[in-house]
């Protein structure tokens, strides 16, 4: 069920001494082969994480053997120091590995700013390496290791005709990803090269990770790799291979809604009848990112001028007295006015759907958000002391 | 302290029977010259209210007699019918005071998606224009009138040499203004055509109301018009208008940052060093809109990476590794890494100070914005119901 599902590929999740809790806090997944191609995407924040310039350096040629995961602190604004600390981090690996550090990826998450040690790290790594196994319980282990704020695990796979797709994610705040989202490793058996991997993953989180937006604030760690080992032998079509791909990707970009911080309704925020993909996206984004509606829908108030209000201030073709919004199956705005009253609309569920009907044209996209609860205040107005 | 503080304006406030309560909530602030100069700026929200379509195509000739303002309902997003309420409010208005209804203005605020009841803003009208005065109980009762989440009634004055300009506002929430905030009606009687008041409030505003970002929420009715009486006789110079014009509108932006919805802060971010000063605002807005900064500050939190992940997100010019982020006068940030220690940082006073140096040229603004706290999410989600 993680990334140790599909053939090729080991894993560990250990408790290096990084977390003062003594929690699971460093991951290994290796890459046996025979092939041992990567891709990876990383954050758009113009503020990268030491591990982020280090991968996508490490990742440019299409090569990845390992990657090296630590909860416990991002590594985030921490100087060249910092930067060592992951350079170092990825020879442990190597060096373990038999394997060259250009060929390592690393993601650090947890608070930015803190300085990690680099000598816990390159314990942590040893020790890690001498665990590692194939087995559904070291997948298991690494998924944990990952984890900062998040209450569960996130794992899936997807088995197609003699291969697979496993994959592990974290993330539960700063939610709203660039291009990628929170950390992220895939795995699968199925031997495509490089330039296929990146094309695939480019295409499957486009329209998954990316379209998540659980509070608008972008994180400077947030990576999704996906390495290749080829060890089933079987080459899928690029199509079928996309389709799996994303699959998998929803499925962890849903689960990693569903574990938002303090949240209380995962929001659907379906938008048709937009005038291209890009303003279906910027209208449900925008929808997406406004606090007076998340708040409503926490207060089971279906609000439906603040998601008027919240598309006014996009740049999408519309005609505010043309757009139907219906919540929960219930059209409670119709051609920008008032339609079925409010009390019919049953917010209880966690699970909302806000349907926004722009009558500008054919296109269409979903954001995935969540509401603002007082939990989301609670838990990040603490976070750091 | 008000509206009638310069000469030749009369006000008053009445309870029309809009708000259940029996709150006032009918405001009227009628010019009685000799000039009946006016200026308006409007939100930039495209999903726009009845009452700003109205009173957009009102001031365009320069001309207006009269500002009639209702709390109890935003009147958006009500359709055809919606407007002619507008329209007859403002016939109501001309009638009574033998004014073209062309020359009459109308702003709303409330819940969006509701009707008003044209009949009962008549008679409101109507009972307003008979207890018209020109002392400050009725410029402070025409205040009181305009309120609806606030929790007290926003006025100023500014006196100059033998000229005055008065104003009064309302806002608590949606405080993210795209050209202008909330309702503000802004009286002067100093001797200026309509054409210099569209200039200086347009300059005033730009650095004023323009620059407060509490919630990141536009509204659809934000509107700040300016009355010009001319009853000083004195034609003030542009610079000096503009420089008194300011003081009033920054005074009223910072009474309503000061009552924002369940807000313990008031937040300052300057942001020095920038490029230009459209980067400052874009990075100043940047940091002002993100939830997780906003949140630390709530839990007095000197959280300065979650600064410089909001930076990251931008487009303006710099280089992370050359921010300083200093709050209430500790420097925790130091060319993008860690500086003094986070404890040193006091911030429990409801202001705070945030002073971000990009080190990327000489450009510098300053955004007022608030925390977010429970008390926000508990108002916000049960506004409607």
């Amino acid at each position: 069920m993680s990334v140790t599902s599909p053939a090729g590929f080991e894993a560990a999740g250990i408790a290096a001494g990084i977390k003062r809790t003594g929690a699971l806090d460093l991951a290994l997944v290796v890459n046996r082969g025979p092939r041992q191609a990567g891709a990876a995407v990383f954050t758009s924040n113009r503020a990268k994480a030491n591990p982020i310039l280090w991968s996508q350096q490490a990742v440019e040629d299409g090569v990845v053997s390992a990657v090296v995961l630590n909860s416990g602190g991002a590594n985030c604004f921490t100087g060249p120091e910092g930067f060592q600390v992951t350079h170092r981090t990825a020879e442990a690996a190597a060096s373990a590995l038999h394997v060259s550090a250009g060929d390592v990826l690393v993601c650090s998450t947890g608070l930015i700013g803190d300085q990690l040690d680099g000598e816990v790290l390159e314990e942590g790594v040893l020790s890690a390496a001498n665990r590692l196994a194939s087995d559904e319980a070291a997948g298991a282990d690494a998924a944990r290791a990952i984890m900062t704020t998040d209450s569960r695990p996130k794992t899936t796979q997807v088995v197609v005709d003699g291969w697979r797709i496993g994959g592990m994610a974290k993330g539960a705040g700063m939610l709203a990803p660039g291009l990628a989202t929170m950390l992220v490793v895939l795995t699968t058996d199925a031997d495509l090269p490089s330039a296929d991997l990146d094309a695939a993953l480019r295409e499957a989180t486009r329209v998954t990770f990316d379209r998540l937006d659980s509070d608008g604030c972008m994180s400077t760690n947030d990576q999704v790799t996906l390495l290749a080992s080829g060890a089933s032998g079987v080459t899928p079509d690029a199509a079928t291979f996309v389709e799996a791909l994303t699959t998998a990707c929803r499925d962890l970009a849903l689960q990693l809604q569903g574990d938002a911080e303090g949240a209380s309704h995962d929001i659907a925020i379906e938008v048709r009848g937009a005038a291209t993909e890009g303003d279906a996206v910027e209208v449900g984004r925008s929808v997406a990112r406004n606090n007076l509606f998340k708040a409503a829908i926490f207060g089971n108030d279906p609000n439906w001028g603040r998601v008027l209000a919240a598309i006014g201030t996009t740049r999408a073709a519309f005609d505010p007295y043309l757009v139907d919004v219906t919540m929960n199956g219930v059209r409670v705005c119709h051609a920008g006015r008032p339609d079925r009253p409010r009390d019919e609309v049953d917010l209880a569920p966690r699970a909302t759907h806000v349907r926004i009907e722009l009558h500008a044209g054919e296109a269409s996209a979903t954001i995935w958000t969540n509401d603002l609860t007082h939990d989301y205040v609670h838990e990040n107005s603490a976070y750091s002391s």
